[in-house]
């Protein structure tokens, strides 16, 4: 029996095309001690994932390799465990994604229960990267104004419901068509939003967020940053978290926050962060998560694309806008 | 009797030269109810009042009006008071700088203690934003290594000093002439300092901070603050002060930090401060700042103009980068 996998058949310049992705068969392996077997079930598709293709200098995580196969979250069972923490059937939450039968260092994996959630695959868009933007990094209090932008994305929309959960008084996102612009204020809650193509970005911002802006959840860079930054208010913080703008324009880099000049003006803070720094917030948001998922306060969207196949057209789909919430692969065949 | 004071001639389109300045005979005025009349002993000059006269865009307080005197920091003595709290004689702080004689309200004035210092000025050059920036600002932390820039300025200069009295591992510095350069690493008791002009800034900056930089107070913008961002370490924090780099180019926009990926990559932080937001630590500072003077662990440079006719000359030198130390004029006649 064979699995398979895709790698990256070569780096390429600018935004990658499905030439960049190369399926291929191979063995399961068997795990060695202090290792499990996986057999993955979801892996996330995440716009990063483009710099680590790309190979952008300045990236937080090592970039993929050609010829490797690619890397990114995974949830999947347990097949085979040479460790005895570990067992057949349970459910692990890993970075070997990408590839239908994982092998991974136990210690590099992660137990999760199977039951916390109506799906398995809600681990890969558990929003914690949102809710630690929100509070440890940008330190949002309550009755302040917050802008999200890609605000229809997995991560932005996770960031304007929990702000509003949080207790913002208001959340204004932006996205990049009129049907993402109408579910931010419908479904998902959002106070105002606005068309980001729909001329000066800073002027829509400013009637979106005529208090001005606190907080700003960015995952975007570019033009965005800087109109955040002419509606923020003095003693605004930015938590800086994607670059969507930079992985749009395949890899070109972003001009970036501007004159210092301005952050000083208005005493602003912009900080860059991932998820990784703030593990210690994973089981506080875990809690609050299923309450708020129990209680119907929160809506969780989530795009399942079928089959290991698909997961490069789905990928450069996400990062050109085609999704809403959160894009996952299904691997079981 | 009359007083002097220089008004603002007009709007300078770049750098100001010395007609932009208008020194203007005035009466002496008497103060109303609530308002005190000061007689000025020395005034601040700061490379801020470079931005005040230009009004850029973005400037955190109000810029000087054609035809109206300029302001700044000044200390002097009260001459008359309409006011039962500050009586003839008081030794006030305040904003009302660039005249010989000054009316303020009296709540706008801070009365000091005439002896706490060995001269007056020591007031207009206290090092509150340094100790601001480092403490509240960039949370130094005991071991670290930061680098000031214009490190041989008024703040600069103070910078440098209290990151090592604070506990900083490694303290580096640049400056912009050779001998500047010498006074670093000698009187101030800088570990490592390199001429911005001699090459890369990031190599020299490299060379002096061979373990990477945590802190950077940034006095200046430009190349030196994305060369510092080129070494900062994982988590660094960035102070951001002062845009010298935009006064010595007549205003134009600086460039600023560059790529937001470069600051999610390496999660630093920038923080635009100014000492206004601040001004709680003043009495802590001071009390530390004294026992630092008394037991010469803390060298104060200044030079002393004397003279309000040689206020605007010795502006425009100190931006052009003439002085080390903080730079104050004499007013008394």
């Amino acid at each position: 029996m064979n699995a398979r996998e895709i790698r990256l058949a070569a780096r390429p310049h600018g935004l990658p095309g499905l030439d960049a992705f190369h399926l291929v068969e191979t063995a399961i392996p068997d795990p060695a001690p202090g290792q499990v077997l996986i057999r993955n079930l979801y892996m996330s598709l995440d716009p990063g994932m483009l710099m680590l293709i790309g190979a952008y200098p300045d990236i937080p995580i090592p970039p993929y390799e050609v010829g490797a196969p690619l890397y990114g979250d995974a949830v999947g069972e347990v097949m085979a465990s040479g460790e005895p923490s570990l067992k057949e059937g349970d459910v692990v939450l890993h970075r070997h994604g990408w590839r239908e039968y994982a092998l991974a260092d136990a210690a590099q994996v992660r137990q999760v229960d199977p039951d916390a959630y109506p799906s398995l695959s809600t681990y890969l868009g558990f929003g914690l990267v949102a809710y630690a933007g929100l509070t440890a990094v940008a330190g949002l209090r309550p009755g302040e104004t917050v802008f999200v932008s890609s605000a229809a994305g997995a991560t932005g929309s996770m960031a304007g419901q929990i702000a509003r959960l949080l207790g913002a008084g208001r959340v204004v996102g932006s996205a990049g068509t009129p049907e993402k612009v109408a579910r931010l204020t419908g479904t998902l809650g959002f106070d105002a939003a606005f068309d980001h193509h729909d001329g000066p970005i800073a002027d829509r911002l400013r009637e979106a967020a005529p208090d001005g802006v606190d907080v700003y959840f960015d995952t975007v860079g570019g033009e965005q940053l800087r109109a955040a930054i002419d509606v923020m208010n003095a003693h605004g913080r930015i938590a800086l978290c994607g670059a969507l703008a930079r992985q749009s324009a395949g890899g070109s880099p972003d001009a970036g926050p501007g004159d210092p000049m301005r952050l000083i003006g208005k005493r602003l803070t912009l900080r860059g962060f991932t998820m990784n720094d703030h593990l210690d917030l994973a089981s506080e948001f875990g809690r609050r998560l299923r309450q708020w998922l129990a209680d119907g306060s929160l809506v969780y969207e989530e795009t399942v694309v079928d089959g290991l196949e698909n997961a490069p057209q789905a990928l450069l789909d996400l990062v050109r806008g085609t999704y809403t919430g959160k894009v996952v692969v299904r691997l079981t065949r």
